[in-house]
């Protein structure tokens, strides 16, 4: 097969924004995009909340957050691209016993000047009725449930939620266009290393031969080796599966995520709580992240219906060898029934007779140590990963990177929407400098 | 069952070192240390090069290290407990192309009063003239392998082996005295997790309960659930096995590490090799590490044999699920064949005609973001794993800081022996805050 100069493993978003930004920074290279599904981002880009937000407290998790939303922001009001963003907003619900906490948190974000503003529990009765922020004293359930009084909120401006088709499409359709390939249904089973110096014998590459990831062994609609001067890898959840054969840690974590719909239909109470003009010129409610166990709620205009999902925390497995086939994954009824809903419905009582219409299950890739990306080279492959759910709201900072890592190698300047410079090196693990996220729903 | 105050799972030597110094500390409360195989440090502990050493870059790193050698060395010398230590030293033969990169090195550990000493190449040849320091330009094999001429080399002092059955016996005789239980065959297969306050329900903790690990599931010599007020997870290569089930991320990567013994015999080179009076008072050389590949060899007087290995980095692979049986892991023979002896002819002619008459595998459990071991707790566990291949020489520093954190929590001071405070959040991942380890072999 011919030799390409760069193979993109991935057409996540993660993927599709380094194979645009190559392309397009690299004119005269040939770049081979190899996805194992049938279309673009359909496995946790198309299974995701789709959510995006700049309130982190960690300097770099803001700068690589911030900078994508400008872009996608200013695809869409100023370049005409539909990527179907609703800028909602997020509120953060929080307890009495966290208010101080969040306070730092707050007064870091405010130095960084992220668009954040607290709301007090007497304003958020007003603008926001349908929530429960107090807690009568002999209320067994709320104390079963380990429930404390709202004792503040955050409201989060710059935040929304995007359809992750339509990026898609917007890299996919510019990275053909700037000369890209794209190879659909191809899975690659190995990474192929190589001595820089080959010597024809068995057993090649031994360990004092300098040796280098020059290609990719793939089955499906191509078959067999496809040869590239630079790898990228950018196959989320799935990185450990072609890095552990070859020594090289991803240093990610694998969780399932779920994401539980509910239809608004007939519902009194929540057709009352999906209309909300107080946040927003969608005149819906924020995404709303409820003060315990990381249960959220993503108002959905279009579809009239809410999707709510849990960002749990410990006794929910990590998936030491994850399925690539995602339908593996079950939503499981159960976990919304007695996990998510007893919470969900104190806070938010609109919720109280409803269940799921539908519901799906993905996959996370997590750096538990930070929760921030890395990205970093081994092996003259650049990988990226540990997006920890936040593949979307990153893609376009986190494919300049890439970029910039490709021409400019691992002491690489990175240069974010607009024109922001970002040393590389910060992401890489070898000289990692980054502050670990506190804000972590 | 009983219920126990703290469960010990694993008795390689971390797990034998946390339990003494816990029951030595805590003499009211009533220890089980659990383990899989019949005796103590069995598998990796007792699989390892046993070797140690103070010659570490980062702080924390040389801190651990230089506590427990102290330790031990005060038993052999002052209490009279043999533990096979040979102070024979650590000899790192350095690149011409290496030679400034490991002055920096050096220069940092100078600073931390490590006892080295950089040895020039006409010092070397001298006391040490079995090494072939440099290759003529026409040496198409060096070229080949890709060797350097020797430009210089370090002499770490306080450095060694010893016996791990012995420190073993140390430790577990010990524990036992103190008042310890210990179940030997009986294999761990789950931990307990249970939420604080219990409602009876199927599928509790829920998320939004606040859950501990209250024991642990259990399999062979003891069967059934044995409960205690807090487990230590000491296990190794095998943290993942448990930790994955309940969300809790080991941070650590597994990998085949093989060792060939090569019998001196009848060779008249290889006799000559294992006699050196320059080095130290046992009257062998010192354990010898090669400029290239990590490949080392640690001479055994009591054996007149040679201890080869290599510290493979790349394209060996990371082993997701490690098996229970380490009999699974085979030591290769093309490995010492292709990878290992070629180089380690060159620099060590002696070697030249010579094979192994045995090899056997062990497994590491690898911390590749800084190469230092994790100590922390998750949901009421204390987990110690990530040592790297150097749990044997970490050992006593890691059981007190154990210690210090089962009676202290999370913020303790731990005091390392004969009486060094030690921040134990340091060992965390949530404060995690050591150097990197620059001098990995």
């Amino acid at each position: 097969m011919t030799k390409f100069d760069i193979i993109v493993i991935g057409a996540g978003l993660v993927g599709l924004s380094s194979a645009y930004h190559l392309q397009k920074c690299n004119p005269n290279k040939k770049i081979l995009l190899i996805e194992r599904l049938p279309r673009p981002a359909q496995a946790n880009s198309g299974r995701s909340a789709a959510m995006f937000r700049n309130t982190f407290t960690s300097v770099d998790n803001l700068q690589l957050a911030d900078t994508s939303i400008d872009f996608y922001l200013n695809l869409q009001q100023e370049q005409g691209v539909d990527l179907g963003i609703r800028l909602i907003g997020y509120l953060w619900l929080v307890s009495e016993n966290q208010t101080d906490q969040v306070q730092r948190h707050l007064q870091k974000m405010v130095e960084h000047r992220v668009d954040v503003k607290q709301i007090t529990v007497q304003e958020l009765k007003e603008i926001f009725p349908q929530v429960c922020t107090h807690f009568n004293k002999n209320d067994e359930e709320a104390q079963t449930l380990g429930l404390v009084n709202i004792g503040t909120a955050l409201f989060g401006k710059k935040c929304g939620s995007l359809d992750p088709d339509l990026l898609a499409e917007f890299y996919m359709k510019g990275f053909l266009q700037f000369g890209g390939q794209a190879s659909f249904n191809t899975n690659v089973t190995d990474l192929i290393i190589e001595p820089d110096e080959k010597l024809g014998l068995n057993g090649e590459p031994f360990v004092w031969q300098e040796a280098r990831i020059v290609g990719v062994r793939v089955s499906g609609e191509l078959e067999g080796d496809i040869r590239a001067s630079r790898i990228v890898l950018a196959t989320g959840a799935w990185a450990n599966e072609l890095l552990d054969p070859r020594g090289i840690d991803g240093r990610i974590k694998v969780k399932k995520r779920q994401l539980f719909k509910v239809d608004v239909g007939q519902n009194k109470g929540l057709s009352d709580l999906l209309s909300n003009r107080s946040f927003n010129s969608e005149g819906i409610p924020p995404f709303v992240i409820l003060p315990k166990s990381g249960i959220y709620i993503k108002p959905v205009k279009e579809e009239c219906s809410f999707w709510v999902g849990c960002e749990d925390e410990i006794n929910r497995e990590f998936i030491t060898v994850p399925d690539a086939n995602l339908d593996t994954y079950k939503a499981e009824r159960r976990y919304y029934e007695f996990d998510i809903h007893p919470v969900l419905s104190k806070y938010l009582p609109s919720f109280k007779d409803v269940r799921p219409s539908s519901m799906w299950a993905g996959l996370y890739g997590i750096n538990t140590l930070d929760y921030l990306p890395y990205v970093f080279m081994e092996c003259g492959a650049i990988i990226v990963c540990g997006d920890s759910g936040s593949g979307v709201m990153k893609a376009d900072a986190l494919g300049r990177i890439v970029d910039a890592m490709y021409r400019e190698g691992e002491n690489a300047t990175a240069y974010l929407y607009p024109n922001i410079p970002y040393d590389v090196r910060k992401l890489s693990y070898r000289q990692r400098n980054v502050e670990r996220e506190e804000w972590v729903i």
